[in-house]
């Protein structure tokens, strides 16, 4: 099994994603949200690139959330905290999502054999999947508007700690991004705490969202991409 | 003073240069060539982009290294080692250089107040040039065909540590570059060593090369960017 990981949308040109499985990462908050949204009872969660989308779609009669710069979009039905994702009006519905990097992330992975959405909250389930079906990987980190960041980089480097015993590991990003998280696992939080990046997100009062996110294996549910829809699936139903 | 890094040229677009010191890396090897030939008495160095404008300005009699792919290109004068850029025949004359990954970084750094040629050969030189005129930094890293690696977010990460007491270090790839460094700057020829892109340089026999670049302040000489030219500069002449 090959591992590599992408460090931005940015360079995803460079990489090919044809027959692999994509692990789309966005830790704050996107892909924390849909984990947390799937398993919590959501049914399914269309993910989109743009507002104009998304509203769009909300007007077919779904539930929309619309995030932009950390906050939510005027007009849309929920914000992007995991917290909101639990609410029990969500349970059994398709709702429809587009976020500042996350769901752009997602765009760009449609090459990909799968996509996966990954999380510190479902860890091990992503990794399980991932050791199941040994398709080759590609970490794709969603970064901070085309910028690298270091949560999501910090969970490639735990995702690649669970799976190393399968790999030859020696692409540079990917050696990088373990050492980073074995460094610094004993205190995730207060390593990100310095980023100018997770400084302006606290200031939007998240601080308790980015506790929450940065916590491992609350939910044993893989998020995949089937037919335009995210759902959570099972090891069994994902490698037929 | 704000410090900030730039894991790859694929990202440069980014980042704002301008009134800024530009930190050129391309440890393996074209800055680390360029110092070890400045401080060896090679009058200057011409960076350019590509190997046929490499190629006119050779026909005008001047000694020109073209490197592609690790490799000597056909028809020129030096190779891309550092040992190669040490022979006396070079002493006083004015070269003309390009690389894969590092004249590349350059060229897109022409916006900055100062470019700034780093390797860890002359990395204390260059931080006290740093130190002395105060500007904010951006640190390139000239990677491998637009990807990261290791050796050159490894020397951004050693140059910071030089600097942080000025600085309230706060830039996610700034962060990371530190952390890295400071979990293996005891052994960073071993750390770079397991990358499949020093493996397939290492290939090209330059195992010598590898373990020279990473050396610690050889030489006390800093090349920046003067009317089309880089010079061993004093931080004297370069802050006027």
């Amino acid at each position: 099994m090959k591992i590599e990981v992408c460090l931005s949308p940015s360079l995803v040109h460079l990489f090919e994603l044809e027959g692999k499985n994509v692990v789309v990462v966005d830790i704050l908050r996107a892909t924390s949200c849909m984990v947390t949204g799937l398993a919590n009872g959501i049914e399914a969660i269309i993910p989109v690139a743009e507002v104009d989308e998304c509203r769009r779609i909300q007007e077919t009669g779904l539930i929309a959330a619309a995030e932009r710069d950390g906050m939510k979009v005027e007009g849309f039905d929920l914000d992007n905290s995991p917290f909101s994702y639990m609410d029990k009006k969500l349970t059994g519905q398709t709702i429809v999502v587009t976020t500042t990097n996350g769901t752009q992330a997602i765009e760009k992975s449609k090459k990909a054999a799968e996509i996966i959405i990954g999380s510190f909250l479902n860890l091990t389930a992503v990794s399980n999947l991932l050791l199941e079906t040994k398709r080759d990987v590609l970490i794709i980190c969603a970064g901070w508007k085309g910028h690298f960041n270091l949560e999501d980089t910090l969970f490639a480097g735990a995702l690649i700690s669970k799976l190393k015993s399968e790999t030859d590991l020696d692409q540079d990003s990917a050696l990088a991004a373990l050492a980073l998280y074995e460094a610094n696992k004993k205190d995730l939080i207060g390593f990100v705490k310095k980023s100018s990046h997770v400084k302006r997100l606290a200031k939007l009062n998240i601080t308790k969202d980015i506790e929450f996110c940065v916590t491992e294996d609350l939910y044993n549910i893989v998020p995949t991409f089937v037919e335009g829809k995210l759902i959570a699936s099972t090891i069994e139903t994902t490698i037929n």
